[in-house]
């Protein structure tokens, strides 16, 4: 139950991923993923009069599904944990106010579902809680007029540039029951190599990546063929070639089980420039495709390393660069 | 180490609160407290270019000395569980970037100092990490521009309005030295009881406040007179008349030892209507005038409830109700 190295701890009781549900948009539902995705949004309003409405819908709607799979009602749920990208992360506290449950908002941009996850599966294995809701959302229409540019101008990406996925995701975590474990965590530093186009999150993000990646390697004694799939949260194309990259330059080599969910969840055609991003696309990702593959038996160890662009509108104005942060989770059958 | 009821959790192995810091502006050196502050700044500005800049290097600052004042180094601390008010609560994340320390970033708006406190003394109690800093920060400023009015419109407060504070506590946590202990903490719901008007935060939080006091002292089994002070985080003069009538009515007397951070912070004829408000108004009085009481043996048992509202610019504009929460850490000697 102690760290096994500064940033990485290693559970001797080991938090269970009971259920999971994933919610996707419109877009989402003609990229490469979409059988996989629980439900799907026709419209990406849900029915309601704003897009932020409806993001706060779609993530309430997530969490509620997943304890429903997990055949528990919200009063067996100890905490929620639960992070977005909109500001002051209305969607997960505006989801909570629906909610008998306890709740912890969190904060990692991108990587939100990591930090979620890592808190999540401490809280269980020092057993403070026996039922934990870890969820993040994203929603392309809220985020493209927060920080970028009012949809109405139809502005066009730049070759860099990641879509952000519209899409929830929601695991539950228990200190019992059937399903893939979470046997260790590596909480990332925030890491800044002063990138200040916001249109290149992926550059951004990366050295951030290979940071927490690289950690983890040392500090947990176990190489990249430990896994079947070190799978990151939204990198994107050119930010998954740079990760490995730099990772090899410290002799380790990750390219052949790497994947990322940003790359993975779009198709070629739908002009998405460097693929998928937001905090939704790795919870989308991971509690739905990934999952999936882990009840299959496809997946047995799985180090899953959501990663996050901790800018804002203001901090991109007031010309600052933009520091990342990444979190590893090692998931296992 | 088990729930001794679904929102509070009793600690077998305690954190240790080994180190404070506490950083005010301009307008709290005229305050109530001033004579507590560890440093305070001459102008708002702090030498800064904006105001956003302004209050990360505040942040930063209490951080570092906190560090210093818990006489170990960056490379000790395991963990920084920091939030603030600014969208994608940059104070924090620009404060980490500039430390060489494992980040989880937390939200739950003015509450957010407790919500750290309370998952940081989960991960000393769980033997995940032995030493932890926990930090929020507030800048009347940077906040007034973000959720209200440009400040170069001079706009008059409302009667029910607060003044946001200019301020950053941090405060380390510790598996073992020398200071008060986390004995318990009860996790907040999110309580929405149809507030909208943004100028009047103490009532949409003192119900919030209000759940969470009830539900610790339902669930720890504890009376109200167990603590020399109930101190919530910033519901103003209005909110803390409404608080003691809410706890009254589920037949919990707590008026006698009540006392708000937001109520005590500045003087009367500093025009700050109903008081100080800020996810550093609670963290600078706790990590300032309450710990120097206990320091003194003034104070023994302590039962500190920071408040918080969950709104954003977008959600009142979207004619959003406000929903607020609080988290009660109990501190002891």
């Amino acid at each position: 139950m102690m760290n096994s190295g500064r940033q990485t701890i290693k559970f001797q009781k080991e938090a269970v991923i009971t259920a999971n549900y994933g919610i996707a948009g419109p877009k989402e539902k003609e990229g490469a993923l979409s059988d996989y995705f629980d439900y799907i949004l026709e419209d990406d309003t849900f029915g309601e009069k704003s897009y932020e409405k409806a993001e706060c819908k779609m993530h309430l709607h997530t969490i509620e599904k997943a304890i429903e799979r997990a055949n528990i009602s919200e009063s067996d749920i100890d905490a929620m944990l639960c992070g977005d990208l909109l500001n002051q992360i209305i969607s997960s506290s505006f989801s909570a106010r629906e909610l008998d449950i306890p709740y912890l908002g969190i904060y990692t941009a991108c990587s939100t579902f990591g930090a979620a996850l890592a808190l999540g599966s401490m809280l269980i294995s020092g057993g403070f809680m026996s039922k934990v809701a870890c969820s993040t959302s994203s929603h392309f229409s809220t985020a493209e007029r927060q920080y970028r540019y009012p949809l109405e101008l139809g502005t066009q990406m730049t070759p860099t540039a990641q879509w952000t996925v519209t899409g929830s995701g929601c695991s539950i975590l228990a200190d019992s029951g059937e399903g893939p474990k979470i046997t260790q965590v590596t909480i990332g530093k925030v890491i800044d190599y002063g990138i200040i186009d916001a249109n290149n999150m992926g550059a951004a993000m990366a050295p951030a990546a290979a940071s927490t990646i690289i950690a983890h390697f040392k500090e947990s004694g176990r190489n990249p063929d430990y896994y079947d799939m070190i799978l990151t949260g939204d990198l994107g194309i050119f930010g998954s070639e740079l990760v490995n990259k730099l990772v090899e330059s410290e002799g380790i080599s990750i390219a052949s089980r790497h994947e990322d969910c940003g790359r993975m969840i779009y198709r070629p055609e739908q002009k998405v420039r460097m693929g998928g991003s937001g905090a939704g696309c790795s919870s989308l990702v991971f509690n739905t495709y990934i999952m999936s593959k882990f009840r299959k038996g496809e997946l047995k160890k799985l180090l899953f390393v959501p990663t996050g662009a901790l800018l804002s509108r203001e901090s991109s104005l007031q010309g600052e660069s933009i520091p990342s942060i990444a979190h590893a989770i090692a998931v296992e059958v």
